[in-house]
């Protein structure tokens, strides 16, 4: 049907993870897909662009209402790519970015391909949603994810045309199984920052390398307003996500020193 | 001496690039210098991180007062290995994350891989300075930035005290004459987006392939308050960054949907 909504899906953990599968499934629902995602995993690839390569695009999938590509950019290029390629004439109603096989709350927004690609979907003036599931396992269960993600799409896209603009959420769903999920929960930006223990080792060739393993500290462990709460709680935390990084206060404190 | 600053330095153009050299000797007039900068050129690497690949690490240059070492990760791989296994034990004074070749105003705070490292190495409460000019060029010339980020630095470690923390600034300097640089303006992050046209051909085997080729639209170029205006009017603008993305006039907007 002419009318039928046009939902735009990538991710970080390629189109091959079962969370991209996942939803797929999910945004079927809610319209046609038109997915372009990584063809290998770009975990932790933020919102970074490809300024230096050429970009290869290939059909991987065709099927009723479902059209896959896979793509060798970043999160943000498939994005880009949709929009200002694929997209240029048609309405999207959308951008679904997940589901991310791994939370994204706290600081991991700033880190994570998956909301790096949200956000620039919401520079579209398109609605824009990432969906992580706080598992990293390769067979994660996202029945929770797909329950909830299900929910919180229905509620945005019902209310899309009263809600400012851009419009971008980070919804995080928990580990447990999905009957035991209590509710969704409006939540802010834990603070809170990774510290790393980075595994030092040398190669054959005697050459040193080092491998990122760290673990995340949350500054505000007590406060109950918080994605980290929420998760631990057994709440989705959904967070709505903003980009002017101005800090005002810091503003105010350098008037006279510079 | 025992009490000599510490200042840490990276960039995202790698340690090969100009302006990396102009800040080593920018940064040797506050004190000693240990710079870790990407070994290859990695713009546009957002606050990406390296999750599932080993990183090689090698001393590049060791003279009086200042040690470089070229690192196989990101920017923020750079900070990250900086302050989590080099300077566990030392106090850092200062980060420095430049010189940039290319403005990184207005929204390109979150594409840029120098200010990715600023804003990590802010999270290890040391006070942070990415600093960018606004001239892409290979052999731009670094005078002004020179110039006006000395001043900057100057200012900030002369009141890093009483400056609140985390604190981040995301300088940026015209590309004009320094003679015709008129001063500093203190400003906040323009609010404005790129649009891409991609280049799109066929490789020799006839796959297709895209380049990313684009354009920053200014959505509020008459402010006068913003980093954009004050580059275009031949001022180093200098924006505190913050990290707490949630958006809470969203988050009122939400209630009752969610």
């Amino acid at each position: 049907m002419d009318n039928e909504r046009l939902i735009f899906l990538t991710n970080d953990d390629s189109y091959l993870s079962k969370g991209f599968r996942a939803a797929v499934n999910l945004a079927r629902e809610f319209g046609r897909v038109v997915a372009i995602a990584p063809d290998r995993v770009q975990s932790g690839m933020s919102q970074a662009i490809t300024i230096n390569a050429p970009l290869f695009l290939r059909q991987v999938e065709a099927t009723d209402g479902v059209e896959i590509y896979a793509f060798s950019g970043t999160p943000v290029d498939c994005a880009k790519i949709a929009f200002d390629h694929f997209f240029k004439e048609q309405r999207v109603d959308m951008v679904l970015s997940g589901i991310n096989h791994g939370s994204n709350a706290a600081v991991n927004v700033m880190y994570s391909g998956t909301m790096g690609a949200a956000i620039e979907g919401s520079f579209y003036n398109v609605p824009a949603i990432g969906l992580s599931l706080d598992d990293h396992a390769a067979d994660a269960d996202f029945e929770g994810a797909v329950k909830y993600g299900r929910e919180v799409i229905a509620a945005v896209l019902g209310a899309a045309d009263r809600l400012p603009r851009p419009l971008c959420l980070n919804v995080n769903v928990p580990r447990c199984a999905a009957a035991d999920i209590k509710g969704i929960r409006l939540a802010r930006q834990t603070r809170g920052f990774w510290r790393e223990d980075f595994y030092a080792r040398q190669d054959p060739q005697g050459r040193d390398y080092f491998w990122l393993t760290g673990a995340f500290h949350n500054a505000e462990p007590e406060a109950q307003d918080t994605d980290e709460w929420a998760l631990k709680n057994n709440y989705v935390a959904v967070v709505p996500v903003q980009t002017d990084m101005t800090d005002y206060k810091q503003l105010k404190a350098l008037d006279g020193v510079l």
